[in-house]
């Protein structure tokens, strides 16, 4: 029948879609991706579950990437879901599912909807005058990558504005636990604009003491966005500095910072001041 | 109490989220922005109406841009929404909104949803591999705008995808009818990807002529979309040769010129080869 990937836009159980949640209410399987950003957005399988008057299947990171089938087997007889945070597009894990589904002959339906990469819209700055989305990763004693630095660079030069997406760990297991084979993990951890805004400047600073002129400095405003879309949203514009001190709250946050601003941004960003 | 700004998503009733449908039926006014490219999504008032349970007032650009305080007006008091295409924040006239609303004091929220700017992950290219949006505006005699070209451009020098979004013509009166005031407007029209991609080859030819070598010519690969997220929607991936002689059928259509594209990238387009 039809394989649909049904987006569930920022976080809330209804979020979704009247058509999505129709389609969801239809199906033979409803599979969720349970391994990304799911838990930050507090969406988890028996609230959906309850929403949505049905059982929900999760899938987790292994299951999506290695055993597709699983999610697929079937999906020639019966209408079988997918559900995405988001928009299904934000990731490629998706595209390789819509992949193997066409490799079967099986038809895609794909139900839209928002994405922190259309949703930041919200802070004022306009999405068409963006340039490249680059992802903050998380610094862990002594890995410390800063290839983001040059693409923030490379857009700033050209006066667009940059989206960080901070980096997200769920999952993840201790050397020890890893190497006794056991599947105890870690509480999640969610780089916040603190965070980021601190990594930041230490490569800037590292960048000066190279000899090259960073692209930004500790005055250089950005933009700190926390659980976009919620109730308890919170939208901050300040400097770099003042957002390394400055605390959101609970996950998730992005961070823009904005290249050549028009009038009509500057006046949307002043609303969100700190301290205004 | 809250102005309500409300995205539609991308055309179909059902598009709307559970959320955004309970907002509107228990607001005391609902507002529909009707000058953009509501009428090509099929969303008119009636259809609107009839889903919702509800009156529906249309707002024209006249109103949102210059008498925006007739939408704002009791939203102190009573709850207030403005319906959009999209998501809210796709264009400015909703920011300068926003901003009236909060001078005046009214607390605003918004609803998120799909539009173009994430939807168009669905041809397989990532979303955070694009560079800046640009605009394709139609061509009318002699007057033929080409300065989208240099952001292509630069764009493609660094490698980025470029979603072009093409422009929508409607409520244009004729130069006798605006002459007479007659308030007679010309039927919508809606710039096609072959249309587009004849003007950007064009643009090309005379870059040549003057002594620029063209960023992109004939054989160029481009991705044509049209009415995404759809029962009938079309994706085509070709050249732009074989673009500017394409139907891709009713209107809403975009235009991407991918910049470096990763090998699942190509996977992904390649299910949507012409002829294929």
């Amino acid at each position: 029948m039809v394989f649909y990937l049904i987006g569930l836009g920022l976080g809330d159980v209804e979020d979704i879609t009247v058509k999505g949640l129709s389609i969801i209410k239809k199906c033979k399987r409803v599979h969720l991706e349970a391994y990304t950003s799911i838990l930050c957005y507090g969406l988890d399988k028996s609230k959906l579950e309850e929403f949505y008057g049905r059982e929900v299947i999760e899938a987790d990171r292994t299951v999506v990437e290695q055993n597709s089938d699983e999610i697929l087997d079937g999906a020639d007889v019966d209408d079988v879901a997918m559900l995405v945070v988001g928009d299904p597009f934000g990731a490629t894990t998706h595209t390789d599912l819509v992949l193997r589904a066409k490799e079967r002959n099986i038809p895609v339906k794909v139900v839209h909807n928002a994405s922190i990469m259309n949703a930041v819209g919200c802070c004022g700055l306009q999405l068409y005058n963006f340039g490249e989305t680059v992802s903050i990763v998380m610094w862990l004693d002594g890995w410390e990558p800063d290839s983001y630095y040059d693409k923030i660079a490379s857009n700033m030069e050209k006066g667009f504005h940059t989206l960080c997406l901070l980096d997200i760990k769920t999952k993840e297991q201790s050397v020890e636990n890893m190497m006794r084979g056991r599947k105890i993990f870690e509480p999640p951890r969610y780089l916040t604009c603190a965070e980021a805004s601190t990594q930041l400047l230490k490569i800037a600073e590292r960048k000066k003491a190279s000899g090259i002129e960073p692209v930004y400095n500790e005055s250089s405003p950005c933009v700190g966005l926390a659980r976009v879309g919620w109730d308890d949203q919170k939208i901050v514009y300040c400097s770099l500095k003042e957002m390394s001190e400055c605390d959101l709250g609970p996950p998730l946050h992005s961070l823009i910072l904005p290249g050549h601003m028009h009038p009509l941004e500057i006046d949307m960003l002043n609303t969100f001041k700190l301290n205004a």
